[in-house]
C-alpha cells in the first residue's frame, strides 16, 4: 500500500538510454519531515552535494538513470539548479525543496536539455499509481525493480504505511556505499529522531552489503514523511519502536533484493561472524570474507573450499586463534576447531542452494557482524568488461 | 647464471599431482647465512611456522606443490619434522637446518608418506644443473615457471650471482601476501644486514603487487648466502648498495612475473599514484585502484571508465581534491583536473596493450607510491570457480 500524501510518475527523457523511462519524480503533496544518509565517497556526485545541504525541506524527489551527473566540472551544480528550478516552477516549490538524484555513467556531461523538456510531461503524469514507473524509471544494470512495504504494527490510531523503492546491482559495498534508496511513510516523525532512526537502520541494511566492495559516488538514500495518515509526530516510546522495526523491514527486504540482483549474481551468501572479540574485529571478518574474489568465486563454482575463508578471516584484521574456528553452512556443522568435519560432499551440497548462511564462530569473545554478499561469475565479468558498450 | 656453492633436484613425489614434478630440494653446499620474510595471515601454514623459527641456520630448502600444510591440525608441526628429518638424514645435516615451504590446497592432509619416499632419489638427483626442474617443481596454477638472475657489479673481486625462483599465480596480494621465493647468492653477508636489506627490498617489490587482494597462509620469501664466490662478509657501504640494488632487480623482475602470470590476466597493470599528501596514503589509493573489480574488469574489457577510477580513489581513505585529479595512460594525458582530457578513443586505444602504466596525480602533497596489478578475466573466474576439480 503506497502512503498517503504522495504521488510519483515516470517519463521516457532520452537523457541517455532510448525508449526506456529514465526519468522518475516523487512529490509529498503534504510534507511533514524528511532525512538521509549519503555516500562517504570523495568523489561525490553533483547531485549528493546539493540534496545533502536542501535534506530536512526536500518534498519531491527527482531521480535520473543512465548519467551519474559525478566530475563532470564545475557546471555540475548549475545543472542541479536547472534540474530543481524546472520541477519546482512547475510544482509552484522553490528549487530548494527538490531532492536530486542520479545514476549511471560517471564523468559524462548530464542531458540537461532532454531532463528540461521531459520535466512538463513528467509532472503531468504525477499520480498515486506512479510508484511503479518510478520503481522501474531508477535502474540502470538492474534486472529488475525493488519495491517494498510495510503497515506499521501501532498499537492504536489508523493505519500507517512505509514504502520503499531502491536501485542497486553493481558498486555495492559498506559504508553508505550501496545505491539509490527512496522511502515513504505517512506517519509523521519528530526530524531529530528520523533523522537518527534511518541512519541506525541503513547501519545495519545497506551497510552490510556488498557486490563488489566498490562505493559509489552517488550513493544516496532518503526519506519523506508526509504525516498524512498521522499528523502527531512519533516523538519516543513505543511508536517509535514499532516505526523502526517496521523501517527496518522495508530496508533490510530492499537491501537483499540489490544483492540477489547484484551483477551477475547465480547465489547469495549471509556471512555471519560470531565469537570476535568485538563488534568492529566480527565486521571486519566478515568484510573480509564477503568480499574476498576468491571466495566468491568459490561460491560460484560451489568448491566448498574452506580453506579460502580461513585465509580471509586470517588477513581480516580480527584477531583469533585458528583452530578454533568453527563454520555452518545453515544447519550443516562444516568445520569444527579449525579443521573440516563431516563429509566435503554434504558441504559442496548445500553450497548449490540459491541462497544460504555461512555462519563462523572465532570462538574469541563476544562481538557478532554480518554481511550479505553474492557470488562472481562469468556474467559478472562481461557485464562489467562492457557496461558502457 | 647460478651462484656457486648450490645444488638444486626435483622429483615426482605424487604427493596430490600425478606425474609432474611436485617436491624440490635446494641445499648450500658452502653456507654463510640466510633470512627470510613471511605471510603476516593469522592462519599460518606450518612449513610457515617452521622455517621462521629455523631461518638463520637455514642450508636447505624443501618445497611441494599440490598441498598447503595449512590447517591440517595439531599433527602438522609433526609432519613438517619428518620431512625435514628425512632430507637432513640424507644430507648429514640436522633437521633444524632444514627450511620447509608449501603451497597448494589448504586443509588437505600432507601426504607426508609419498614425500618421505621421494626424498632419497631427490637427494641422488642434487646437482648444479637441478635449478630448472626446481622452479618447475614448485609451481601449481601458474602457467610458466618464474626465474631471474644478476650478476652483481662490485667494483672489483670475483663475480658473483644472485638467482631466483618464484612460485605465484592466485592468491597474490601486499602484505608479504605474496607466494613463494627463493633467492640464492653467492657472496657472503652480515646477518643482520642481509635481514634488513631482504625486507625492504621485499616490501618494494613483492608486496606491491596483487592479482585478487587475497592473502594466503604459506607466503614465505627465502635468501640463502653460501659466499662461494666472496668469503669476505658485505657489511655496508657501496658493496652493499650493489648488493641491494642487485637484489631489488631480480625480486622486481619475479614479482612482475608474477602478476603477468596472475590467474586468467589478460593485462599488466602499473599503477603509479603521485602527490598523495603522504606516503601511506598514496598506497591507500594506489591499492584502492589495483584492488577494485569494477577497474580490474573495466581493464579486461579495455574500458576507459576512468569514472570507477576516480570512485576507487575517493574511497580509498587517501585525502585529495576530485577536481586536482590528472591521469595518465603512459605518456597519454587522459585526465586533466579531475575531468577527461582528449578523445576517450585514444584512452581506449592505449589499453589494448597488455602492459601499460597508470599515473595518477592527486596533486595534494609529496607522498608516492606503486602497485602492480592485473585485469579480471573470464579465465579467473574459471580457474577459481574450480581450482580443485
Amino acid at each position: 500500500m503506497i502512503p498517503k500524501g504522495f504521488r510519483a510518475a515516470a517519463v521516457e527523457a532520452q537523457m541517455r538510454y532510448k525508449n526506456r523511462l529514465d526519468l522518475g519524480l516523487v512529490v509529498a503533496d503534504e510534507f511533514q519531515a524528511a532525512a538521509g544518509v549519503f555516500t562517504q565517497n570523495v568523489c561525490q556526485a553533483a547531485p549528493v552535494t546539493w540534496s545533502k545541504n536542501r535534506i530536512a525541506g526536500g518534498r519531491a524527489i527527482l531521480v535520473n538513470a543512465g548519467q551519474a551527473n559525478a566530475q563532470t566540472g564545475r557546471g555540475a551544480g548549475g545543472r542541479c539548479l536547472q534540474s530543481a528550478k524546472a520541477v519546482a516552477d512547475r510544482l509552484g516549490l522553490s528549487a530548494d525543496q527538490i531532492l536530486l538524484a542520479s545514476t549511471g555513467i560517471i564523468g559524462q556531461a548530464l542531458n540537461i536539455e532532454a531532463l528540461v523538456e521531459a520535466v512538463p510531461a513528467l509532472v503531468k503524469k504525477l499520480s498515486p499509481e506512479g510508484f511503479g514507473d518510478f520503481a522501474q524509471a531508477i535502474l540502470t544494470t538492474d534486472t529488475v525493480p525493488k519495491t517494498a512495504e510495510m503497515a506499521i504494527p501501532f498499537e492504536s490510531g489508523p493505519e500507517a504505511w512505509i514504502w520503499g523503492a531502491a536501485k542497486g546491482s553493481g558498486m555495492i559495498a559498506p559504508n553508505m556505499a550501496t545505491m539509490l534508496g527512496f522511502i515513504l511513510t505517512d506517519v509523521a516523525v519528530d526530524p531529530k529522531l528520523l533523522r537518527s532512526i534511518l541512519s541506525q537502520t541503513a547501519e545495519n541494511t545497506f551497510n552490510r552489503i556488498t557486490v563488489d566492495g566498490d562505493t559509489s559516488t552517488n550513493d544516496s538514500l532518503f526519506i519523506i514523511a508526509s504525516g498524512a495518515a498521522r499528523s502527531q509526530p512519533i516523538a519516543g516510546g513505543p511508536e517509535a519502536d514499532a516505526f523502526k522495526k517496521s523501517l527496518h523491514k522495508v530496508l533490510d527486504s530492499l537491501s537483499r533484493q540489490i544483492v540477489r540482483d547484484g551483477e551477475g549474481a547465480t547465489r547469495i551468501v549471509e556471512i555471519k561472524v560470531q565469537g570476535a572479540r568485538t563488534k568492529e574485529e566480527a565486521l571486519l571478518a566478515a568484510r573480509a570474507v564477503a568480499q574476498s574474489p576468491l571466495v566468491k568465486t568459490a561460491f560460484f563454482g560451489c568448491d566448498a573450499n574452506w580453506g579460502r575463508i580461513l585465509a580471509a578471516l586470517g588477513r581480516s584484521g580480527a584477531d583469533f586463534e585458528p583452530y578454533r574456528v568453527d563454520i555452518d553452512i545453515d544447519d550443516l556443522a562444516w568445520i569444527r576447531h579449525g579443521l573440516i568435519f563431516g563429509r566435503e560432499m554434504d558441504a559442496a551440497a548445500a553450497m548449490k542452494k540459491r541462497e544460504y548462511c555461512l555462519t563462523i564462530n572465532l570462538n574469541n569473545g563476544p562481538g557478532q557482524d554480518r554481511m550479505l554478499t553474492c557470488d562472481f561469475s562469468y556474467d559478472y565479468v562481461k557485464i562489467n568488461g562492457s557496461y558502457r558498450s
